[in-house]
């Protein structure tokens, strides 16, 4: 069977014979792929001028919601995709992490989507920044999607997880993408991407699929699009030295498996719980996707003292793991993902004992459950022991990229933070100790190697996710030698396909093109009072002037009456002395209280309810005496989804801005209410 | 005279004779520079060892002191800078963009660092990524310096800016740098080098100096280093394109001159104020230092009716530029920077005139006042026109490094867009309209190609900052042609220089990790109520748990008299229906007020007062019966420095968590409380 590539819009099939992929347990022929015919030029200006669009002109909110349906309609197919995943040589677990890992990062996107981005089509970035003496001018910071296309170059490791993790965030940002998995499990990718495009729930143009070689489609992009690549250092370092890359500033984001550690901390002596949970997420991140993974655990840095003993129940433990054909239910290991790779990972173990100690394994697997040596590609587990990691450097080098670790003794903790340095930039280390200091030091000074850091102790083993799994909320990259990358990190892995830019102008303008409120900003007459108006009705600017009040004694003590909060500086005019205050101050929380009696209207109306203040601050004290008014503005609004049974609403935040008698401002603050829509 | 380096913290000059610098206006001879002896590699290693150290055991705060009394220090030897930068062929004004500017910068960078980072030596980045079920697993994010050394490759322009622009930011973030100015140049970066080292503001190995060639710096770096390049695509790209560079993965900033544009709004005809600000826009970004500025207007792109009009306008204006010796009061533009820098523009003209018409200009000046045309290196402001700006090529791909701008005619919005993008990416562009929407249509439209947008109109005129300035505050660099880099953007530019690493593990090992209080992390028994407590006495995690409070109906409308607050919520039963609300309901400023007047001990002690409030939400309705209670937990704590009369102090935000009787939290605060240290 020829699988197909998806290309302008259309499946179709390779022009000549193309490459075989085979069950990575039994050499079985699964099916060929070829790529010949397809014109990456043609395909990225595809993405560019239709998925592009179609994926800019939508909301962060639409995207969003595209991007639960999808997770969803995925779902329903999980169990195909399970049945098709045994073939690449993964057990069941694995390929949970592989599928329903995958998905999981489309609802996350989804969910982080509709909570921390607006429904607008760009997106602000921090604070204005005042630029003028005189408020005439000032600057702010936009994201806007870029005009290109991305082309993700993926691992063959995580067939569906690779495609999925990826794709959510460029959907999200706005920018639509060619994905070319790696050869030898495409057949996986390909099975999930058809169910994609089928469930027609992405605009045209949003992907395209290659299948076969990708040769040649670096020489079409242009710096509108994004590269991304995950996969073993060589490569990416060939990748991203493509002329067309560097000599148009393409960015190239890649991820690069690494050497990471995990270290055990001095505390974490045999029979505390620590030591043991060290070595059941050692062995577990050795023998998950058979070693196969950027983030597993390559080092185990660990005190000199416990080598023997962490030699000792890691070999007790990978004793244990049965290797076979992972359809079998008593495996727990199944084998590489091809013959090749078991070529590579052999001779890379036989490189790492020029400097190590063979402790456990070295070959191939004594026993293989329901499958067979010759066809599958087994390894045993191995673990190494290097002697003097001072000395060594295969062992901080030379990646294994199967079920291969080296335990590296030291002797103190500077020496413990120096060999975590030694990878040369890692994707993931992780502390295994119960002393937060220890944990504290060891991250703060070998934070600058990693993209990720794991502190696993008694009191989070339970819930926590494990050194291994990179998790959509949080960055997932490394420096250095793990390619100097940085992918998910929940909306951070959005920016990787926008453009950040630079706004100047006068505050009307920037309000404009922000539709926010920004200060010094042209401020509207609302015709009504504000809380009278329906949100479709509110302009950004809509600012009402509330009547004036005057503040007495009586009020403070009324304040104190009914609050209970009796703080010197409100109560006891024989304590002012020394302090901030010249007399009995009102109440910060009655000079805000006294502001919603100014600007609240008080019937029914469309302004649902006042759910929460951000940013308040009390800047001038208020004594008896002073006269307070307040500007309420109309500052921005966020449009919501209407949940079930809920009136169709929208968030509306309002500065409010509290002046005495001499136009000072005394208080500041930004008012979150809920406001009905009119339809 | 032979211009020294500064390298290992020693002041040395060049092994062998070296190049000679020349007066840019009458090719005097100032001194020669060669860096021949230099070893790079020791350089870089001693700002990793000694620099890199001595500046990441600083606190942002104490960097940003230094910056403070560098910029100080460096104002008081102004005149001399002025004295020395007439030489490069800049005027007064050139040279107050360059030194006054770039001692701006450091101010800036100072002031920023003490109000926008914490007084520690990380920083932790956005919110706490919920994990896990039961809270026991916990995500978040930190910063921490790079462990290396920055190389600053700069560009001949901008002598002093160039410098100070990128130290300000590297040593605010904790990282040391070399400086290779370009040479032509480097007599003015040296005076001024050498003034912060004699101020020994900063400490040992935070800078070093190349004068003369580099070559060969790059072979050094590793992947904890940063490099940046400013100056020409060509010169970046060979640059980023170092075997080394390439093969460590290590971080360069690429920062080229583009073909920036400005855009006349079809609003703004002659006899508006926009069309006015436009040609003296235009015709300033065309002759300040000669137009040898990275973001100076070279595509002027205007409405198609007005070319005429555009095109008499400048002319007249261009036709009023004296040119000559900067040092003649009258001069109003100076010399290119060398006799090389005049073949190059001269070049680059001939090949502009292949699709271009020639409006002013167009090869050396017809007056040059107080030099000679054979030794300075003057040539005059050039205008050209390209009549087809769609087919054309060179006019948005072809740099002439000086006073050169071509005219683009445009028929619709859509070809004005289509123009901007065609520059293939830049750092800047201007749109100069009174029309907002169609500002915002140009900048949403075109943001993607840009690092920065600034609009100018009649509003914002007399404050702004021009097209041509990059400020500290907003990022500067812009994607493809560009360079694909970003610097400055306050505190954004910080992060260049640090790596972002992930962290997982129990809250309370994050809070270790953070200094700050995260969800669910272990509350400590504060001993004593913590507002009895003083600055150095708190400890993260301190928590008080308040007496309880039944709130009546009188409590309620007992508020509503005191605050005037009368919203139908609070006080109109017969209103309620189709609300979120059951009965009358507690106001949510009552919640808050009350919720102080539990947790608030009131007699005298070291909190001076309560000055803000964050992030008040109100999560559950609260009605007559109900009975609350609170948490006040000890979040975060900020260090100040203490100003002048003020008793020494610091920040203490604090989380407050109102509860009901049946456990579940009504309202969720910080609170911003200044208290006062023992010492």
């Amino acid at each position: 069977m020829k699988l197909q590539s998806y290309a302008l819009g259309q499946w179709s099939e390779g022009k000549t014979e193309g490459t075989n992929l085979l069950d990575a347990s039994n050499g079985n022929l699964i099916g060929s792929v070829c790529s010949k015919g397809l014109d990456f030029g043609e395909m990225l200006d595809f993405g560019r001028r239709i998925g592009n669009k179609n994926l800019r002109n939508m909301t962060f909110h639409e995207r969003a919601r595209a991007l639960k349906a999808l997770a969803l309609h995925l779902l329903e197919h999980k169990e195909r995709f399970y049945t098709i995943s045994y073939q690449t040589g993964a057990t069941k677990i694995d390929s949970w992490i592989d599928i329903e890992g995958g998905i999981g990062n489309l609802f996350v996107y989804s969910s982080k989507g509709r909570r921390e981005l607006p429904n607008e089509k760009f997106l602000v970035d921090g604070a204005p920044e005042h630029l003028s003496k005189n408020g005439t001018f000032l600057g702010h910071h936009i994201w806007t999607p870029k005009r290109g296309c991305a082309v993700h170059i993926n691992a063959f490791n995580f067939p569906v997880w690779g495609m999925l993790e990826k794709i959510a965030v460029n959907i999200l940002a706005g920018m639509p993408a060619i994905v070319k998995p790696a050869t030898a499990t495409s057949y996986l990718t390909e099975v999930v991407f058809r169910e994609i495009i089928d469930s027609k729930l992405l605009p045209e143009g949003s992907l395209q699929l290659v299948m076969g070689s990708a040769s040649g489609i670096l020489d079409h992009a242009t710096s509108s699009d994004v590269i991304t690549f995950t996969g073993s250092a060589h490569t990416g370092r060939m990748l991203k030295s493509h002329e067309n890359i560097l000599n148009h500033n393409i960015p190239f984001n890649l991820e690069a498996d690494s050497l990471n550690a995990s270290i055990l901390g001095p505390d974490a002596k045999p029979g505390t719980p620590e030591f043991d949970l060290f070595v059941k997420e050692v062995s577990k991140e050795m023998t998950i996707k058979a070693g196969q993974k950027c983030t597993a655990i390559r080092r185990i840095i660990i005190p000199s003292e416990s080598v023997e003993e962490v030699s000792k129940a890691l070999s007790a433990r990978l004793e244990k793991v049965t290797i076979g054909d992972p359809r079998n239910k008593d495996v727990r290991m199944g084998p590489l993902a091809s013959l090749d790779q078991r070529e590579e990972v052999l001779a890379k173990i036989s490189e790492l004992r020029n400097e190590c100690e063979l402790i456990y394994g070295g070959s191939l697997p004594k026993e293989i459950l329901g499958a067979d040596a010759d066809k599958g590609a087994f390894v045993s587990p191995t673990l190494l022991l290097c002697q003097d990691p001072m000395k060594a450097s295969a062992v901080h080098s030379t990646e294994a990229f199967g079920p291969v670790s080296t335990i590296i003794p030291y002797n103190s903790t500077e020496e413990a933070i120096e060999f975590a340095h030694m990878g040369g930039g890692s994707l993931v280390s992780s502390v295994v100790t119960h002393d937060n200091e220890f944990a504290t030091e060891i991250v703060l000074e070998t934070a600058s190697s990693h993209g990720r850091m794991l502190v696993l102790n008694r009191d989070c083993a339970k819930e926590s996710t494990g050194h291994g799994s990179p998790m959509p909320q949080l960055v997932h990259g490394g420096p250095g030698r793990a390619g100097g990358g940085e992918e998910m990190g929940g909306i951070r892995g959005v920016h990787h396909y926008m453009q950040r830019t630079a706004i100047q102008g006068h505050p009307t303008t920037l309000t404009a093109l922000t539709n926010v409120y920004q200060p010094g900003s042209e401020q509207l007459d609302p015709g009504t009072h504000p809380f009278r108006k329906y949100f479709e009705e509110l302009r950004i600017g809509d600012t009402h002037q509330t009547h004036k009040r005057t503040i007495t004694e009586t009020d403070i003590v009324n304040f104190a009456n009914v609050s209970w909060d009796h703080f010197y500086a409100h109560t006891d005019t024989t304590s002012l002395e020394g302090t901030i205050f010249e007399k009995r101050v009102a109440h910060g929380y009655f000079i805000i209280s006294a502001a919603a009696g100014l600007f609240v209207d008080p019937g029914k109306g469309p302004v649902l309810a006042n759910y929460g203040l951000d940013e308040l601050r009390f800047i001038k004290p208020v004594y008896a005496g002073a006269t307070i008014s307040v500007k309420l503005t109309c500052k921005e609004k966020i449009d919501q989804e209407a949940r079930e049974g809920e009136e169709p609403r929208g968030v509306v935040k309002w500065q409010v801005e509290v002046s005495d008698e001499t136009d000072e401002v005394v208080a500041l603050a930004t008012i979150l209410t809920l406001v009905a829509k009119k339809n």
